[in-house]
């Protein structure tokens, strides 16, 4: 079995895009991120990666694939992106032949919370699982799917939009009309919202810039009742989609990531509590809980991932 | 390629176990059913299935292989029955064992809900199908999974358990702990308990059997305005299960079997419209809700139709 070869991971954000070279999990080069909106539509900020990418190759010659992770709805097998919510101009984009007629290198291009899922599948908290449930959570909460061994595409290359899936069927009415969304009750937004009511009425007034997850953590870890009492509200919705997807699917693991999921013991505690007492036993018996390894770097190193093992090499 | 050979298909109920030989989706001899709770324990049961399946392969030689459908958890792989609610002293039975010594026939043991959603994915309404959800709504709400073209049975062989995940994190506590479980909503006791209360609210006295889902199928049908509310009420629980599924799979079909699901227009009408207001492009555009094309015969056709793909015979 030969070395695993040098991969690009991209992930493109709405802000910038960062271009890194990765040896497994690792990024041992990286380029200045390109700004995203500094470009004049998507043609001009596809040949700007790809200067990127031949320069890193200058420096690397042993790169083999490239992966990039969007932050939007990609046709997986064709390697289309079908559009951004964030950046304009990106409407049916087929960015893996642009990138691998321009560079000749095998390419993939995949939603970021599938990379998300795949970095930790192969490379982090879930390796060696073959079912398994990964959570991003953010602004927006992500996830990505493995069953059977294999990433969860579903037919339209849509699947694992766990944010998306409803707590309340007649909770708050989401972007798509759907009713009870994960994202509008524990999204970063939501979560702080919901914490500042809740010390209004207690009489304390706040900025919402005080009721961010790392603010709510760190009042909670100096025993700040409400913080205390947020945490356990944001487990139990989350407990709630979690356990829909035990239900459903059976996993071995469930990997939470994200900056949300920094609290710690914070969230994972509740959220073990919450999760375990709504399971029967072949169902939690053989769960576990983990906190995703990686962070921001998660998506750069399932792309980098997915492209090596979709060209074929050894990982 | 050779012609499909025939089948003992058994579908192990609470009350009967019915044991039919199958020529593909056609149940062309029966034996007559057994009574479940007349015989002390499995091992008498089971000597008597044994019995049955003996005088059936008598009148057709060519039988290859015997899948029976279990009403509990079983493990697929080993062929174990691990429990059963309803019927004593069925725990941790070696079924696949037991039947196969006695008849040197490829047997499969498997749970119900999963046999009903292979008869639809294999002979029914999702032929052809790679990714789709099969849900049985009865006393209980199953279903079944597929995805990547593949039965999904997780580590524990638990999943596609549709019936127990939430459609509200304050709901209702179901039997094991978990809060707001689809089931314990549109069951066929909860829908005639649900319609009695409306109806006691709008001064009609209703016993609970004239709220049956056939009887409230017969009410909406002849426009009684109490009756058509509880229907689309149904719709719009059932449109956020499979609303979550839509969104964590992407899946190309939904298809729905069982009492409830006779109602028909009745409930696809409103479920349509509750289900694709709930869901963004990629996830409705491709997506067929469809009724099941198997009765109570699903579970028998589902068995022996894995029976003989799991033994490797042409279907």
């Amino acid at each position: 079995m030969s070395d695993t070869p040098l991969a690009i991971g991209i992930d493109f954000g709405g802000t910038t895009v960062k271009i890194g070279v990765l040896y497994r999990s690792n990024i041992i080069d990286s380029a200045p991120p390109i700004g995203t909106q500094d470009f004049d539509g998507p043609d001009a900020l596809i040949e700007a990666m790809v200067r990127v990418i031949n320069e890193l190759r200058e420096r690397h010659p042993g790169i083999a694939a490239i992966g990039v992770g969007m932050p939007g709805f990609v046709n997986f097998e064709k390697g289309i992106v079908h559009n951004l919510t964030n950046v304009r101009g990106w409407v049916e984009i087929p960015l893996k032949k642009r990138l691998s007629d321009a560079t000749r290198l095998p390419t993939v291009v995949e939603n970021d919370a599938n990379c998300m899922a795949y970095a930790e599948w192969k490379r982090g908290a879930g390796r060696g699982l073959n079912h398994l449930v990964a959570i991003t959570m953010g602004t927006g909460v992500g996830g990505g799917i493995i069953v059977n061994g294999q990433m969860v595409r579903g037919s339209q290359y849509g699947a694992g939009e766990i944010g998306q899936t409803s707590i309340d069927f007649e909770g708050r009415k989401g972007a798509y009309g759907n009713l009870g969304a994960l994202e509008d009750y524990v999204g970063n937004n939501e979560i702080a919202a919901d914490a500042r009511n809740r010390y209004e009425e207690a009489g304390i007034h706040k900025n919402i810039t005080d009721c961010s997850p790392a603010a709510l953590a760190a009042a909670a870890s100096s025993g700040d009742a409400i913080a205390i009492q947020v945490w356990d509200d944001i487990a139990k919705k989350l407990s709630t989609t979690i356990m829909n997807c035990c239900w459903l699917l059976n996993p071995e693991a469930i990997i939470i990531g994200g900056g949300v999921a920094k609290a710690g013991d914070l969230l994972f505690t509740p959220l073990q509590k919450h999760l375990f007492s709504q399971l029967s036993g072949p169902f939690k018996d053989h769960l576990t809980l983990l906190p995703a390894r990686f962070g921001s770097e998660a998506g750069m190193v399932g792309a980098a991932t997915m492209a090596l093992e979709d060209a074929g090499f050894d990982l």
